[in-house]
């Protein structure tokens, strides 16, 4: 309920054409439905366009399913994230322009026309096994509008391939930077550009990396300005923020 | 160097008004200045108004000095962080210009009219405690020729404050959130506003914090999404972050 | 052996209805039973009513079934926590009122009439993947008999669904709050109620989680006053907890 | 604002007693005051008797003036807690009732009579050096109202010491067990009594102690049922949970 | 030192080029056996009585078969820890006195009559999960011909069932304390005995247990005097240093 | 109370000798001594020529020389751990037999003549800075009645060094293994020693030393048997479990 | 590209023999080779005889046998590391002189005669569980042309099985120190040679090991001069290092 | 081995007592010099022109000056690492050739002409702040005989100022790579060069950089071949180890 809207109801209550009653109802009410084991949340899906998104894991397929069934009425685009192909066989029984990238492990239905930003976001990864990650920021920055231009395998060890692609990395407006091992991609690139780094630790590597530990860290103490992170193999979560980010 | 004065340099070669040797050279050059101690980088004031930033800690006042001074002469605006007073007092001695914020412990010298943007950063804060690494970032942000609002004090455990200022902090095309203990400001900013959240977790607090990393890690895990986080303390991380998505 | 029971045996010392060895000994016993590999203690059995519990985990089907017949006998309600469903089927065997609770791992058996407090616990979580620890807290709680009233599904990114259940969280004498991630619920619901919080974090979540280590350190950390941690995923805690409060 | 003072608003508003602007900007606000640096929260002292409570570090001492002299004319008591004695120097040229306790590190005055329960907390501590956090919790339950006994210097390691003060630590409401090293104190309470059991690590220790940690951990994995904690140090925090308890 | 080299040293000895003493020396020197894979320590067998341990984890069955079959040549008894049944199928076709001990998982092979103390080992433990820890070091113990009594299940929280068998433990000569979750069992038997304790942290619990860091952490910063400490699950380790300890 | 003493108490309650309130109050009684501040527990110096330790660490010179005057009386030997010369100045004043060992920092008082043992303990240290940790633990054997023998930088960075002393550790009965850095002399030690090691790890060393966080894992895991580990700097509990043992 | 390349290259301009798109383009590139997924670095490969290294892990079979296609044609030796068996069918398929050493877990092919240094690197084991990455390390060096000498299972528990392979480890160039458990091998051999010893800490362990990072920790502060670590487990990072140094 | 061991021993071989093999064998071995409170241990010295190394921390002034007074009879080069102004003011009463260098806090005396190796060491930095880290290795370097080029600042924030010193760096025979905060620079370098690289983490950051962990971490998950990491902030051991590859 935004202001324009309390205020209404204020005028509502004054011109007597709501009751004291509603209008206190009203007051405490704020927009989501309640499935029983989920309470699903409305409340941004009443700015045009935006995707409703679904973290499936943790919930069984038919859960899955019940959820994205609700949504699918409000005519929105839809992303399951952390999604199983066993969910999706689920999915597609309620709808069939429900796809699957299981590379990313995402489920996205596009029910409107997809609205492409001029600009775009460039995904860019250290290795070969930071893709699984940077294809769940694409697909999250795609179903939320945007143009992506991916970038992947350009590491540190190798510093010359990065810098082979480093016009199209310097042309977006923001770059999501996914690295495992020792993260110093995003203090490469962020020295490299000067545009907002979404830096993306993964848990790629072994020993000492504990989990992503080694690259979160790295990241967090990057001496680059302009880079902020979000948690490890958290590719959603860059996606969305880059997607905010370029369609200020 | 960009493209065109790779190409340009590449054409002056071709009709001989520079030598091989030279553009020999000028291919392995790039704008840095040498003070022995220090390479004095001058590849992002390359951009009209943006300031030139020095780390002030682990260097000597008269270190600070000589930065400082060499920077002057381009008319660029100049940030000191992590600056002491006794720093302030040497370049003083180069330029009376030059402001020290005692709180957020940084020079700043405005050379250069500021270059207000429309928009806004709102810097808001969970506790009193919190405000150094705030006015760090929020400094910052000016200097960079950002307006800023403040919102300090705001924290979860009286939340009625929070939504008290929401609207401004709505109002805002970027918000940086300062948080030390639990942290968990950043999530309920992040839940409540569509705009990116630049969460910056403060060493506030005593036992398990340890030293910033409980409001750390509860930022990193953040259910809202839009929400990146920079290091412990790291106002002028948050700050430089917030100015690059402002401007954009 | 209570201080009435210890006079009373030394008066019947003094008196020769008890020998010295016999009192001896008696100084020395205290209320528990042998199974060889377990030492069961009925110390708390002694208050009317209180259940006896068992914990599970680490035993064969056939340890769970033995120690539960023991208990039987003695009438009091029964409760098997971190317990599987081929335990269950070994425990119907000796007693058909057995009832198991799939999502909480527990296994209840109630043998006496439930004595319900007038007053209520609220178990609250922030997201779904956090229920099975809340039902944990929950049935332990119902079984020591308590009311419990479930809030589920309104973790702070979107916090308007939490502020629909205040007056119902609120009214309960004892709070339990359940969450992962970040676990800013905790703080934000002791921000909002005058009444015990026993906070709950949960392994829910992934990268910087660390197993829950995130929501531990933020629940500590926590700016509420009024709040009090229990061990990651130990909703039995929690539930045992709030019922001695909300006994009180 | 409570459920009667909403409908009484907007009563105002339908009569047209209350514009509607007045009754927008009265629906945002909520009782607290803004001093500058920091919004005091007079949320609690709604209910009668209730302190108001101060964390002093990191203010100054003329800032923690301040914030008393506020506070004063509310008629309520006061509670400042990680006090200096130059801070209390400060306090006592706005109020003469001012007492200092320099174990504790607080600051009290008495403005109400006490209200006295008639049950009492106690609080046990395992060593000498634990102490200091201990009266922290102490005079904070009493400045809230209530009766306290102090059982000291208990630890496990002459564990006779605890049996000889067993019957006045189970004849408590509520105990407050707070113990550094490696904390065994508050399972060995836990497992004697049958009251809820607030567990306070402290940092007293060294070596693989770092920080509290060990006692931290120790208390949270607790095997004896009806124990919950709180952070490291933090004495006032259980003395604030044992007082709700205590309340009840 | 092969047999070549040992005849060649007599023979110096013999033709006065070495001397006794050089001879004496050299004979204490460097008694193992090359596999391959493994070089077999004799070193210790030299003394009589003394088991030959060979630490399976790691080991394929054939290889534990190879080096046991090696060992029993020498006539001493044999431990075999972190071994399976598959492993013990493979060793009983080597030595019909092979015996498997699922709990501790440890296979012993009996060739010397047992050198019983008159004195005894006393292994205790916490709870009924840390029995095959508390299984390896009692096996270890016994092999290594000491007598072993066992205190099973008799943690703090009900810490009467401790104190019915406390003659028993005060009995021995060294007392090995087993626990998981936080581990105070050590501390309260430190407190309690005036002899050794050798305390063993196992990997037992969950949550901020860590894989058994909790124990170990409790058990370092034991208060009680008199206490050291092996490493989390290290059954064998305290068998080993309790076996050196009672028979000095 | 053993158990004699225990019979003999029901005994005087049978005969009338002692009535049921002093047998009652007697029962609860164990032998220690209340200064408000601490309760000394004389429970240990029962038996003949133990000493009575302080841990003088947080307390204040008035304290420890109180808690020493009370103890003086008995006629047993003293031991302060951790103390400052400032509060053996006080203790001085009490008794002019004090002595301090400033690099122990322990004060010692011997009333009753020395009970050596004809066996003795070896201290050893990897280096020269693992010296105050190594005096602590081996004063405190002293004055608990043992021969110590000192073997002092040793380490095994020049571990000829350390085979030059090898025949006198092998004389040991016990040895304390006393390292900072990477601690690998307690498994050098303890390979080449068929005696109980007590491994103190101590906080010398910088960096990923963590404070003494990587010579306690290297102890804790050595692959030496006989090997137990106390905390880090922690001189006196070595001594005193060496002495134990020592005196077994 | 090289300084005479780059010479070369603007001399072809100043000529007109290359066009300066042409330049342009090739100042750009490097030498890399795009497969989609990967993109293959020859950089390296440009020195004669040097191997092509292929991290498999989290590859598909398919995806290691196409790099190892593209490989092939370049006529140079091939080392894929973290292999399974099931990529090593894959890669018969394309080469039939792929080897496959299962304990290393690495597929080498060799198509350039080897070219033995007369030099050799010792590779030095602590345990026989050790000898997995020791062989990731060997066979590392010997495909890169380096001679190796293995020297197994000599763990400071029986530190003489290391001082009869004394010689052969001091002959070595450079030594290649592998252990687990506390690692304390590096430290004894770096204490015994004068050459540079690259220590790898194994994940080999239980308990307070915590995947390695016990002798992670005792390596780096080894107080052996001369030592250099690589992370847990990884032979391949120690036998490229130590090819390197053999081959200066 | 003390001068009489030396006369008794060559006396026996000129009597054929002891062979020259035998001698030959004793002369290599324990040549250490026991000062009470230290084991000079001049082994190394044994090689000409090899410098004695002190370790000065924690040892005062007085024990330095006495220890290199005992080293200075040799005749050898000498460095002490981590000294202070008051251990060079002592160690000039002995020695004026003595020489402190403030930065890298060492103290080195020249005794014997310089043996400057043609090849030479780069020392990198990334930061201005690692500057004292990377003198305290180039020192080493040079006291050992190496030649060392110094590259300061050239951090990845900035990566044109490392290509434009490239030549440079690529030049040496081994590189030694310092770095804080993020330390990508050991990454950087690693994969433009075909050298060894010692990586050197520096504690120099602040917040989530945890004294150093955070680049010790990202250097030992380095993507880059060829990298070695020693402990945080040890200059001392990169120039050492740097020198004996140099050397080679």
């Amino acid at each position: 309920m935004n202001s324009d809207e309390l205020k209404a109801l204020l005028e509502a209550v004054q011109s007597n054409q709501v009751s004291i009653d509603e209008a206190f109802h009203s007051l405490k009410q704020l927009p989501f439905q309640d499935l029983g084991f989920a309470k699903i949340d409305h409340h941004r899906e009443l700015r045009q366009g935006y995707p409703e998104v679904i973290y499936c894991a943790g919930k069984t397929p038919g859960q899955v399913k019940s959820i994205i069934e609700l949504m699918l009425s409000r005519g929105n685009n839809i992303l399951g994230t952390k999604a199983t192909d066993e969910m999706y066989q689920e999915v597609l029984t309620v709808s069939d322009k429900a796809v699957f990238h299981p590379l990313a492990k995402t489920i996205t239905i596009q029910q409107r026309p997809p609205i492409q930003s001029s600009t775009y976001i460039a995904v860019v990864t250290g290795g070969t096994s930071d893709i699984p990650v940077a294809e769940e920021a694409a697909i999250t920055a795609e179903i939320l509008g945007n143009q992506v231009k991916r970038v992947y395998d350009v590491g540190v060890a190798g510093i010359h391939r990065l810098f082979a692609h480093l016009e199209l990395i310097r042309g977006a407006r923001v770059i999501v930077a996914v690295a495992g091992m020792e993260g110093a991609l995003a203090s490469v690139v962020g020295g490299l550009v000067d545009k907002p780094v979404i830096a993306v630790p993964t848990s790629v590597g072994y020993g000492a990396n504990f989990g992503g530990l080694a690259a979160l860290l790295s990241m967090l103490n990057s001496c680059a300005s302009g880079t902020a992170v979000v948690n490890i193999d958290n590719g959603f979560g860059a996606g969305y923020m880059a997607s905010m980010i370029n369609q200020l």
